[in-house]
């Protein structure tokens, strides 16, 4: 059972990121954003107005951090000298990375951006206002392709998905309230993770469960970004649901298009029309596919079909620690880029009428020689309709 | 009731804007980050791999979205012109966008950055090679003062968090698990949230309701980005709550320190420097403070009373579209910067010693001659212990 990365991968990374360091004339590398310092140093925290900077070196790891994720740094076996400041924006962050990058004896370096991100209304100095500074996007680019281990996760991380998928349907009725629905399918699910990997379980989340399991209904479904509208379930309603669990930060995707009672002909006309369209992009996938193609093929059919004015967005993107990541199954990707083992991609192709929006979406991995798809949530019509005694 | 902003309110932050712009030599002002355009046009996404931007001149509001948007936005009273490019990364946004300012007449912005933030892998190019750029941050600056209707809204955010946090209260106990209580909270306080406000509510979360009341506990409360860890409580358990709602894009904030049966000695001793601490900077907020002052205020205390090792970060944020926003109280925060009627702060000092955390935070809004605490539950210690019959 897969729950946490092993050691193994973070020492892979580093390695890594040094091969890519040495190539260079820079004598360390940096990173300030959340989730490349989290690949690379296993040390996750929320992005937020206080800037965490970390480095690396050919032998050595340091951080800086604001003083309240100190404790949760120093534990890090990767993670050799921790440098904080108090607090954002009296802590001087940048300057403290400064003096962290002098330790290390870096005058030139390669980072991410030129000084922290603008969140939350940070404003600081740049990097390059005390250092030699070039731009490297090595982490974006290795995290495309997922090793063994990330896969395991987001697999883990389908499971979950499913069983909150499952309580979704259960708790599905006409006169139930879509807010309801999702949230005790959310609860239900996450306390059976939790109860089912026990000591295993990463904490990630805070205030919350791991699952998170819901959908959006009615009208609200021929918005691709549509919310949880305020509305009682009725039948003839339409769903688009969604379902995924966190798993040491892994995500996976699993949405479905139901009904709540019998569908009609024409909801049906467009349900065949998208499993079709989904089908025709998880055949197309496999090592060495072009990534552009994929999405081709769909609109191929939708063309064929007449329906290409109902397509309001591509086939898919990658999924992983980020929720949306690259590449995006899109026509205008780089056409020469092919698809590799490791490659995570969501595969949902979506039709939308004035009325409602059809579209699943499943989770799929590349592998040496084809695909594994990750979500298992049964996909024909007949396992997607919520049918009641009346 | 007030759960949306009434029209006059766009309209005088559309004014303000196009104020601004006249005192440049520039044609058109322009946004790519998703807050801000809520913040001037109504119009709210969620930021990803997919641009949006916005323009505005002295007479027009033109919008750029991907197809998948359009939709959400056509029916926008203050958007004149809506320009669709079909996903990224085929569609080139930023040519469309491009083709939108032409259309404006724009050769010259003045926009919040050079093209589109890098979110979620997006990577385009720079606006600065198609038009003459310059930068300006006027939402970010005219979001530190709420309006009153904007004061109004987080007002009832906090009553729908209190609700949640009482929720919370009552169904903690032995035995009980923290992510299960937490998320029962919040599905009960957003039912009863969405019964009440009825067609008033503004539906802004998808699979999810609008209440999100949790805490983390035990050992997790002594780090202030603690998880909520996968342990059941028992008696002697410190907590950390949290609880907010969103009410069309505001949230406010309530935090409280709470004990799991009787507290010790310590705990009480800990938790009374704690209440202190923030009922010093409470009382020391007004119209004309200075921001750095009711950080230094506090550090005093701590100081006298031999505590200041046991704090981890500043005093508090604003919060409004943003869950933390500047200003920040913080010692080094601009010595001369003053609190003005409309800032809302989050005033949370916290201690956190080997074993455990204690952090209260409420949500206060400046007013024109004092202050007005817009969460109210209580306070004290002995609202903050959570009794059973054993």
């Amino acid at each position: 059972m897969a729950t946490t990365l092993p050691p193994s991968e973070y020492r892979s990374r580093l390695a890594a990121v040094r091969d890519r360091l040495t190539e260079t004339d820079a004598d360390a590398a940096v990173w300030f954003g959340a989730t490349s310092i989290e690949y690379v140093s296993g040390f996750d925290h929320i992005q937020t107005e206080r800037p965490v900077v970390l480095a690396v070196t050919n032998d050595r790891c340091s951080i800086t951090v604001p003083r309240l994720e100190v404790e949760r740094v120093t534990s890090n076996p990767r993670i050799d000298a921790v440098y904080d400041y108090f607090d954002y924006p009296g802590g001087a962050p940048i300057e403290t990375a400064v003096t962290m990058l002098r330790d290390l004896d870096a005058d030139s370096v390669v980072a991410d951006s030129d000084g922290a991100p603008a969140t939350m209304g940070y404003d600081g100095p740049e990097l390059s206002e005390f250092l030699e500074v070039d731009t490297q996007h090595w982490v974006d680019r290795m995290r495309w392709a997922k090793s063994a281990a990330e896969v395991d996760l987001i697999r883990e991380s389908a499971r979950w998905a499913n069983l909150g998928h499952r309580y979704l349907t259960e708790y599905t009725e006409p006169g139930a309230h879509p807010a309801t629905v999702s949230q005790r399918a959310s609860m239900d699910a996450s306390r059976a993770m939790l109860d089912t990997l026990g000591e295993r379980y990463v904490a990630r989340v805070r205030g919350d469960g791991p699952v998170s399991a819901g959908f959006i209904s009615g009208q609200q479904t021929a918005l691709p970004h549509g919310h949880t509208a305020n509305r009682r379930l009725t039948e003839g309603d339409v769903l688009i649901t969604g379902a995924t669990a966190n798993v040491d930060g892994y995500f996976s995707e699993l949405e479905r298009t139901m009904f709540v009672g019998e569908p009609t002909d024409e909801q049906i006309h467009y349900f065949e029309l998208m499993l079709e369209a989904q089908s025709i992009a998880i055949d197309a996938l496999g090592p060495g596919v072009t990534v552009a193609s994929v999405d081709q093929a769909v609109w191929n059919y939708f063309e064929e079909q007449g329906v290409a004015d109902l397509a309001q967005h591509h086939v898919g993107h990658n999924i992983g620690l980020g929720a949306h990541e690259p590449p995006y199954i899109d026509r205008g990707w780089d056409e020469e880029s092919e698809m590799e083992p490791g490659h995570v991609y969501t595969i949902e192709p979506g039709l939308y009428t004035e009325t409602a929006g059809y579209r699943h979406s499943d989770t799929v991995a590349i592998t040496d020689d084809g695909t594994e798809q990750l979500t298992y949530f049964p996909r024909e019509l007949d396992d997607n309709v919520i049918r009641f005694d009346v």
